[in-house]
């Protein structure tokens, strides 16, 4: 395992800089050169334990490259002057203990686990920032009052057992090991089995127990995964709240007919009756404009073959909003029209929701104080809703949260092409170092 | 195997009946109710040569079933009264010798193949009526003028071997022994020897050559495979034509994206486009009318899951007309409309076509003769256009030929629910007795 490759000699002599005050142009450029080489470095190690034959890295929940991460981050915190621990679910945290010893830490992190395949930002990113951050924040100002922890959450995508943000859902009280008894991962191996061979579990010896309760707030550094800044030309994003979301299955029912033979009107063309109704779909959305979207993403048509009118058809439609209310109505609104759409076609409609997920606004103070973060260091930023889930969504339940967008080129995610340069990766973890030395050095409450 | 189960007493009392005048409607009676029991028996005989384990019907091409059916056929042909004989390519034809020994014959039939697990009707039914009105013609008439022959071509379905019209083509000189050579079945049989196994091919002892050369004339009788007749309450559908097809595969290409990060103006949704496209093609088939039909049948959405936007969708057009200009055109009008729907979209458009086959139009003077036939026999008749593809089309391309229609229930065909009533099984052969009658026995030219 490559050891962190940044000399203590380095950073001491940006302990000159501070966040205290407004950085000058050259100070602020050290500092930026300074976190592109922390990241940057952690990212390297972070993508050396990955099971990948590709370009890309996969890093499945409680594999070996996934024990592998999570054991180096603990010497990589230890090294960085953290003290780290483990809980049950294998959660890994790193704290620099603050001077009142009473008081609930800030945390902030995200997730270790990775898709098939991903790429080397989605999650570690928000590790690696994290580490960069607090380092530095403590090789220049020291001890803070409050403490600070960086954590690595084990789990948010759901990759390899049917469960998402095992992490920060067990944290958060919304994941336990009751919900893992059934779960098993696509060789038959069972949630339960795969956790005790990385030493995790119920009153396992590695981990102690942890809950949401000691949290003061949790931030959440995060590639964009999207084009919006990119596209704007802007450093960071301010997240206003995570979307909600709305998955459904509709399935059309008409009559499969010979190509030929059936004349136009004598059709109850399901394939027809779907386009009308994605075709609607996509004309309200745009018309009520972001942060709303809707897809129809998966499409099945039966019998499908070019000489018969298609019988059945099958798609999915997902709903999304930041706003419950406006998410409820359009859906309302949908299911209506697609009711009045398929009447009017003699087709046979159902339409079932299989996933709801409440939208997760981001606390308010937190996100004056990342504005002006942004606004005192002179860098870029809109407020703009997540449109993805995020750990900082669990959080949210149990203690003020944020979240903190960087650019990703051309959008992508879950890919080897995944890519954000390092200055914009700097840039977000130097916003991030501003807040927790607002949160931790200067006091402020949320 | 069932020898057919009409007596000789019955025919020698239906010759009392002639078809060269108006039928008395007692005597119309007792020739349909002949008619329906004759056909009824011969597609008793066909339907149980098959392979089928349930209630379908499945004979392929060169397969026991078909022989077994091919042989039946043969031995009926011959205790009716007929000359049976093979070609190379496993056609059978049943001759009742005219006075005139020069003149070419009249041909009546149709195929004998079937679709895997299809109905009792398609293809069969044709056969089974020429030979039920043929037998009733010679019982009655006697000799005719002009040689008649019943037909049972070996195959137009496709379903074995990736070539269809295997036997109308081979007489036509569409299709020849060159075009086999490197078709095989699912199986990996060849063509050739499945061919070989049955005793047929170039130069095999058990058939004798023919070509379209000595024909005078084509007529087959089939099930609609539609629902036209059945809703319009007509006995008897002249077609007027049988339709081109044309069908292309239609790709589009955008860029798949995250279905949350993606604001809806910044998408690239190829099933969008897609859908719009069917909509448009619909909207203007129905404002064009009959003969016309467009059909999407086929669609495969990539990467189809919930949460991508569809990067790249690709759908079937399926086009059929009777006039080959309109066809033309409502291809070219799709053409141009889609490449200007997927530009102002941002979509990459592909359009290839893969099939085509020009409309085939029916001889004028036999609908003529068919719509005299029906107006004399007080049978209801519309003409209409044949969306389905037939074995009539190739016999179009080197003899007068005309196609009858009886009603298909529901429209269902290639299924074992394929259906059609006795008594309309028998309005059908009525007919086509009353047209052998009007070009073997009176001599009407055509």
């Amino acid at each position: 395992m490559a050891a962190l490759q940044v000399s203590k000699q380095g950073i001491r002599e940006l302990a000159k800089m501070g966040l205290d005050a407004p950085l000058a142009e050259q100070g602020k450029e050290k500092l930026l050169q300074h976190l592109e080489t922390t990241v940057m470095s952690l990212l390297d190690v972070l993508a050396a334990c990955s099971s990948s034959d590709g370009s890309g890295v996969t890093r499945l929940l409680f594999s070996e490259e996934w024990l592998e991460a999570q054991l180096a981050l603990k010497d990589i915190m230890a090294e960085s002057g953290l003290v780290p621990s483990f809980d049950e679910a294998g959660n890994l945290f790193g704290k620099l203990q603050g001077s009142e010893a009473d008081l609930p830490s800030i945390i902030t992190g995200s997730h270790i686990d990775t898709v098939v395949d991903g790429g080397r930002y989605d999650g570690a990113y928000g590790i690696a920032a994290a580490l960069a951050a607090v380092r530095y924040l403590r090789e220049t100002y020291g001890v803070p009052v409050r403490s600070i922890e960086v954590v690595s959450l084990s789990e948010e995508e759901g990759s390899r057992f049917p469960m998402a943000y095992w992490g920060s859902g067990s944290i958060a009280g919304e994941r336990g090991f009751a919900d893992i008894d059934d779960l098993e991962d696509v060789n038959g191996v069972s949630f339960r089995d795969a956790m005790r061979a990385c030493g995790f579990g119920e009153g396992s010896a590695r981990a102690a127990r942890r809950d949401g309760a000691d949290l003061a707030a949790f931030v959440e550094l995060h590639i964009e995964q999207g084009a919006v800044l990119e596209r704007e030309g802007m450093a960071v994003g301010v997240v206003d709240a995570i979307v909600g979301q709305r998955r459904f299955v509709v399935t059309l029912t008409g009559e499969a007919n010979h190509a030929g033979t059936t004349p136009m009107p004598m059709r109850k063309d399901a394939l027809e009756g779907a386009c009308a109704m994605i075709t609607m779909l996509r004309e309200e959305a745009v018309r009520q404009g972001g942060p709303l979207v809707a897809t129809a993403g998966r499409m099945l048509v039966s019998p499908n073959v070019p000489n018969v009118v298609p019988g059945k058809v099958e798609f999915t439609v997902d709903v999304r909003h930041s706003n419950p209310e406006r998410l409820e109505a359009f859906c309302g609104w949908f299911a209506d029209a697609f009711r009045e759409a398929a009447e009017s076609r003699g087709l046979e409609l159902a339409c079932s929701e299989w996933f709801r997920e409440e939208p997760a606004p981001m606390n308010e103070e937190l996100k004056e104080l990342l504005d002006g973060a942004c606004a005192e260091l002179g860098i870029s930023s809109r407020r703009m809703a997540s449109g993805a889930g995020h750990d900082a969504q669990m959080f949210s339940r149990v203690c003020p949260s944020a979240m903190l967008f960087v650019p990703s080129r051309g959008g992508i995610s879950h890919s080897p092409e995944e890519y954000t340069s390092p200055r914009e990766l700097a840039i977000g973890a130097l916003v991030l170092a501003k807040l927790l030395y607002k949160l931790g050095y200067e006091g402020e409450r949320v």
